[in-house]
């Protein structure tokens, strides 16, 4: 069973994840991590933070000549922007953000040190446990992808771009609705016997604790809500006596478990709270309106958000397999995962 | 902490839920969790079963003259349409159930353990579970409720109610959306520290794991994608020298805590998968094309799915106080409530 | 991976055990379940309430035509000793039981509901547990037994029929020392690299969690603190081309790893502190010293707590085997389970 | 709730812990832990390491000038004998040590990776957390110590080093036992509902799975088994109004509840495995009998276990205080704690 857990701050000295139960053999590639990474910090419409830093993994442990041990692997990305001290006062909550429900909840008046942990920042950790299960999970042979289905009301890429662009210069900000999948799925994999072993228990969660995103939709999701029954499921049929599936609407899950096809899913990002165009807000202080003081921040961060969803769902694709295969060893599980494919495979005989 | 657990069968001997983590001094109102058990049971569209049950709690442990011990909690509901053996084989699995997916997992062809376990019949454990929840959450002046949406295409109760026994006597099946909603929550439960402890992913989680439920929403949910960060958020004011907020877009949680606003949640659930209307299938014994043969189901259950909603979110806000709350007792979770209450009442002093 | 919960008071409608995770296709017998239940109720020393119950399980859910089914498996012991109010005020706490610190941790006087939960009654759901894993194991050749190491000062089986009988007579009370073992473990399960993976980690806390154990000691234990490091090891060497053990003092496992030898634990449970004897304690109500009225109770419950602790190894050892292997069947765990038994066997080449 | 991860290895880059669940407001005082570190390095018969390593805390997040901010603390130890590859095979295994079962685990040859992550090394980690824990506890006056009763067959302090002295020039190895108290606990934490409640559950796991641990005992522990019932337990009676107790044999735990008395556990620590005189093995490369080669290390480590013994069972007392009391800031912790003290202070009236 796979632990994660994650640690640091926007400004703080860096980011860092843990990730215990990867099983030894596992091939950890820096290059791959650091081109996640660097997917990450790319788009349109980030802002100047990401010229500053250049997001590069330190694998600080778990790892010898390449490979898993089998211990815990601490992930480390050191921040540029290190800051030991606050430039200034931060009284003035943002709307969309963590300040005001964070200082309700610790009795604090200044948001600083919640900003600093709920920043967006901390999904350098989502990337870093991410890669290494999109490692995992390659191995497999399953293939986790990203995809921008609209930006506010534009879903042409070009237009999607100059949109961005010219909202960053308006000083305002945008969300969008983003499709995550996972090609060549295992078959069997959660369950429906207890509702914390649904898959889908598992990967809402996940993708709904990235920052921004306010909902998610298996398959076609709410669209089911509008169709008759007898229309809405992906009737089972058989050819070369292989079972097959005449659509996904499902997303790859029934019952909470994966059926072998892709898992699909999709999940809208509110746009970003903390916009150049000043907001009413109040002094946290003196109890008085005020308006936001701009944040240095990312006009869109769309792009962005894709890949720590595909993180985000390769590592609940990674902890939900090996809760069916186990394995102390990659040799384990490759062979494991193999007789798993073949029942599905050979289901009516070779 | 609150932990929970569910057993049970749909023609099995009963269901069960065991609650474990509940405060000494709760009281367990017997009608209450018979009431509700009742509402999941009602609404338009059910189908014979639920003439056959009446289903009543029965209170088999962690509870003395009335009010829980401190120990768990076990409650049963037994099913009067027991059966000891399987009527017919099982071998053409409808698309939408778990018939297929689960037959894959375990290699068998005869899915009758596997629709047995992942029937809505499983419901009801929420139901208990989220009863004792929403006493608790009574005792701190928190109201659960939902609200049917709408059903296929109709937003109108009466029209509603006439769309479905029309279905019905088509043999089709229709799904919703449901919107759920949490009233007068304590603000700063769940927190931004970490991603399993946002408080939007393990309501996401529970909901998503309800039968049939294929999106969640949180607040204005996938709208937030078409707005403008300007105009997305619920800006911060200032009245009588109490925080308000100029709207709830959000639905309570920001940046996974909540801020003091109802909890708002939207989430569809797809139509029944059984339908009187045959669909195409295949005979998983011998590898042939068939349909599927009508197993007794109901024509849409969006009434009583509203009720498990409630359940579900109530079990996640219960656990999630108790995480911020701690306490052995009733007493000293209401005085602890009272003072976390009292953080947003009198930030700015009496 | 195993989860296991309990329910139920000593006198209340009777104990209640839910295992979840239980692969799908192991044989439930019966029988067996009632003769370990037995094996639990017998033994010299056992007070009167042990007439009066005849424990037989009720298999609630889970189990279809003798076999697991993969769903909860929900088992029952109803009490005939029910009770529906208590029969007097229990105000007068008795040292070495839960009564008085329970009493500190509710805010209570009456410490009724806390003795009917923290009762050794609540063994019967280990042993309800224990049988399934029981079962379990014995799929894998893996035998789980115990051993009277001692009651009092009293090693010889007849001596000690005689010292409690004589003991009961007068009143008093006898505890003693427990061996037990598990034979022919799988090597590799369990792991060095966090400390809740160790194997130790798990035994110990749930043997400590018996009620009356005191103590833990794996293989030597306590007496490894008195040999000299060169001498106190079990040193390896070859065989006929197997890795042989010159002894087994670690018990078998090091470094939070079973390391293929016999697992052996020793546990000591303290004299039970309900005794005919009187004993000085105060009346909680009114703040004065008293001594204890005497609640019926077993003289000694060495015999008994040996099932018990059987029973808690089982639940680890399934639970930490299915760790390691994964497995939603018995036969993927079964074949697991053969190929993890050769990497050992066949270390060198067969 | 607390969580705590721990990561690294003996000649890696360091080690690491990260604690999440620590409340807001905890005074994180980088002397107190570097004089913690300080401590686990000193005492009579360690190797030369200890003369290469200089232990000292970074604070990688979650504190913010000097205080705790809420979000997961990373404390990071560098080792200073870092190696980037291993200097030769590592291939003869040594008894005690998890070399042998970590290769039938992993089915590897060398035992290097796993010998790097099961090295008492680790232990920094625990320290690094249990600093912070004994900084909570310290908050809420309670005092977590240790003393070393014996090394071998000496109880005698100033015997011991010499002991210790001419068994290192003997080039064998010795362990001892060690006392471990928390004074001036709160009453009523743990709880007897639940096996994995209970506060003597989550001790003895900790203490188990420090290095070189093989048993643990509560109060007088094993001693218990030779004890008549009316004369083991620590009678109640009642003193100026207070409930007072005549002995604390039980070692301040009842039910699995601490009952307001020290918490008083003992542990047994075997003799380190690596001697300087060859220990008979084979070589699991060529299956050939061998003796062991001399790996650097310590003569003796009870003095640096006793430090990691307090560090275990603080994290443990800081957890499950958290459970009951739960609480964002420390100021509610503080509160909440004074609130529960007075429970057991004010029973019969002020």
């Amino acid at each position: 069973m796979l632990k994660y857990m994650s640690a640091g701050e926007s400004h703080g000295k860096g980011i860092l994840a843990v990730l215990e139960g990867v099983p030894k053999g596992l091939f950890i590639c820096e290059n791959f991590i650091n081109n996640e990474l660097k997917r990450r910090q790319a788009g349109v419409g980030r802002g100047e933070r990401m010229n500053i830093e250049d997001d590069k993994v330190e694998i600080f442990s778990g790892v010898y000549e390449g490979f898993s041990t089998g211990a815990p692997i601490a992930l480390i990305v050191k921040n540029k922007d290190y800051r030991q001290k606050q430039d200034k006062e931060y009284c003035a909550p943002r709307a969309g953000h963590a300040d005001l429900a964070g200082c309700l909840k610790y009795n604090q008046k200044d948001f600083y040190t919640i900003s600093e942990r709920a920043s967006a920042r901390e999904t350098v950790s989502r990337v870093l446990a991410g890669s290494v299960a999109k490692l995992f999970l390659k191995e497999l042979d399953i293939n986790v992808m990203s995809r921008i289905v609209s930006v506010f009301d534009e879903s042409d890429d070009i237009k999607i771009e100059k949109l961005i662009k010219k909202t960053q210069q308006d000083g305002d900000t945008l969300g969008g609705i983003i499709m995550i999948k996972a090609q060549n799925m295992i078959a069997g994999v959660g369950s429906h016997v207890h509702y914390d072993r649904k898959l889908d228990y598992h990967i809402s969660s996940h993708l709904i604790s990235v920052q921004g995103i306010k909902s998610v939709e298996f398959g076609i999701g709410k669209e089911y809500a509008g169709l008759l029954g007898s229309k809405a499921h992906d009737s089972i049929g058989i050819n070369n006596g292989k079972i097959v599936r005449s659509t996904n609407q499902c997303g790859g899950i029934e019952g909470g478990i994966s059926n072998g096809e892709d898992i699909v899913i999709s999940v809208s990002q509110k746009p970003i709270p903390t916009t150049k165009i000043p907001q009413n807000s109040i002094n946290l202080k003196i109890g008085e309106v005020c308006v936001t003081e701009y944040v240095r921040s990312d006009a869109c961060a769309v792009h962005s958000c894709a890949v720590v969803c595909e993180s985000a769902l390769s590592i609940v694709l990674m902890q939900e397999i090996l809760r069916t295969l186990g394995g102390d060893t990659m040799n384990e599980v490759r062979e494991r995962a193999f007789a798993k494919r073949r029942v599905k495979d050979e289901f009516f005989g070779k």
